[in-house]
């Protein structure tokens, strides 16, 4: 399973109840947070997230409007009593920020808080499961994005011959990883006589705030969904240039010449109040395209 | 006219949909912001404050749920081309963080902050009509309280007598200042013929986080308005104590032996879901109580 749910859809300024930057990927039964905007603690409460799943947090940029809210999210963890580990995935200046203001607050967080400066482009985190990788965009300042892979998908079972060769429905979850069953009587039953090899793993890839670049078309090629920034329609070209954003024809033309399946759009200026104008314009290049909507789930 | 409109009445954690602290307060044609928790820019514009007339912020002390909306309150203010100065008042390490935030986003602010640390009790700002004065309240970490004091209360205009010596209704606000009339025949109305001596300045005094500490009675005796922080009910004293906070019957007490003619309670605990009990409670000590609830403007 790999899925993403949109809990800020806005740039810079909060505008018609849409909240700065923040989506949560689920990957399986892993959650990450990428980007962190005000208020994303209370968006994540709104929509019921089990933030106590959260155990890696991205952080695109060091614009306000992607991580202001980060710190408050940390120490209500803190307050909470969290106690496993979090790892926080961002630009280097980040780790001070965050280290002086617990510091001011006299606070110590009850769980390890494992800082990971984003420096080149590459895998930043490996699991049996899946991979996770920034590479980088073109903002005013240092910006990455995110590319979210399944290492292999889950195999599928078949319900049926599972039942015939008697494997209870608690080991299906195994089943789908490849592992054999081996029943009370000792017995072995083969993983492959009661699966089905599956697709290969699903990808996700997050373009964060970026300039018009086709650098980025390679990094994003292929992915099963993408998500691309379009703070301006397109006739305000020249605006989106002038501040290292996009238009929605340029994020579409980005998707069409990675050839990604699907294209979700987001970071909608506070100057539109509605947002039906962002997808005709962008549907126009790139037909498989649908608006980040708050408190959706995109399922991939 | 002094009033207070509560934007946030809830302690560190968000929850019920009750917000971090802030309030606005306004006092005559200004506005104070007090406090600044994460998504008070939102509640701003959720009670449709306008906040381009809030100059001054006070800052109680450096715990997150009372300072972490303030970074992105301002950085919204000057995308919004704010060029008018913006004065903080706050403990000191603020400043340096708040440089940094805005370093590492390489922005420059349209308009001038001026940031005052807080260093000593007395007065910190005095205007003609108003003056405001901070002093210290009893945390965990170095917190203050400030008092907000009307110098000269307006003088009231009799707009039966007004009507006589043909004074129009735009000047009222002139002459509650102690303003004489000049007519269009050069002919002077003294003051003194259509308006009536008020009684002295209204005050209000907010006294932040603290523990019980009977220190704070002198600061804010006799103020027609107090709030004073409530994060547990009575029956949980010694976890207030320990962790530097009151109880209901504790804020109830200050108020009593201060004299003060009406207390406003807040920074309720999110492990409160109701209210009721809080303003139970602390009437039985202090009967002219009300609850701070967000979204409400309390008029002294």
């Amino acid at each position: 399973m790999l899925a993403v749910t949109i809990l800020g859809n806005n740039s810079a300024l909060p505008a018609f109840d849409r909240h700065p930057t923040s989506q949560l990927i689920t990957m399986d039964e892993h959650l990450f947070l990428l980007d962190c905007g005000e208020g994303t603690q209370m968006q994540i409460a709104k929509y019921k997230i089990r933030r106590s799943k959260i155990n890696h947090i991205f952080i695109s940029h060091l614009h306000g409007d992607h991580y202001f809210g980060l710190i408050g999210l940390i120490t209500s963890m803190g307050l909470l009593g969290r106690v496993q580990p979090m790892h926080i995935y961002a630009p280097a200046p980040l780790k001070e920020m965050i280290s002086l203001q617990l510091k001011v607050a006299d606070t110590n967080l009850p769980f390890p808080l494992h800082f990971h400066p984003l420096q080149e482009e590459g895998v930043i985190v490996v699991d049996q499961k899946f991979e996770v990788s920034c590479f980088r965009v073109y903002h005013r300042i240092e910006c990455w994005g995110f590319k979210f892979r399944q290492i292999k998908a889950p195999r599928k079972v078949s319900p049926e011959r599972a039942r015939e060769h008697e494997v209870p429905s608690s080991f299906f979850e195994r089943l789908k990883w490849g592992e054999d069953y081996i029943t009370k009587q000792g017995d072995i039953v083969k993983n492959e006589w009661v699966t089905d090899a599956s697709s290969k793993g699903k990808s996700y890839a997050y373009s964060a705030d970026t300039i018009y670049d086709e650098r980025i078309v390679d990094h994003v090629s292929g992915v099963d969904m993408l998500y691309h920034e379009t703070t301006y329609l397109k006739d305000l070209e020249e605006r989106a240039t002038k501040r290292f954003h996009c238009t929605t024809a340029q994020a579409a033309t980005i998707a069409k010449k990675a050839g990604v399946k699907k294209l979700i759009i987001g970071h909608f200026s506070s100057k539109y109040e509605t947002l039906d104008q962002f997808e005709t314009e962008a549907k126009e290049v790139f037909p498989n395209t649908e608006l980040a909507l708050e408190g959706v789930t995109y399922r991939i």
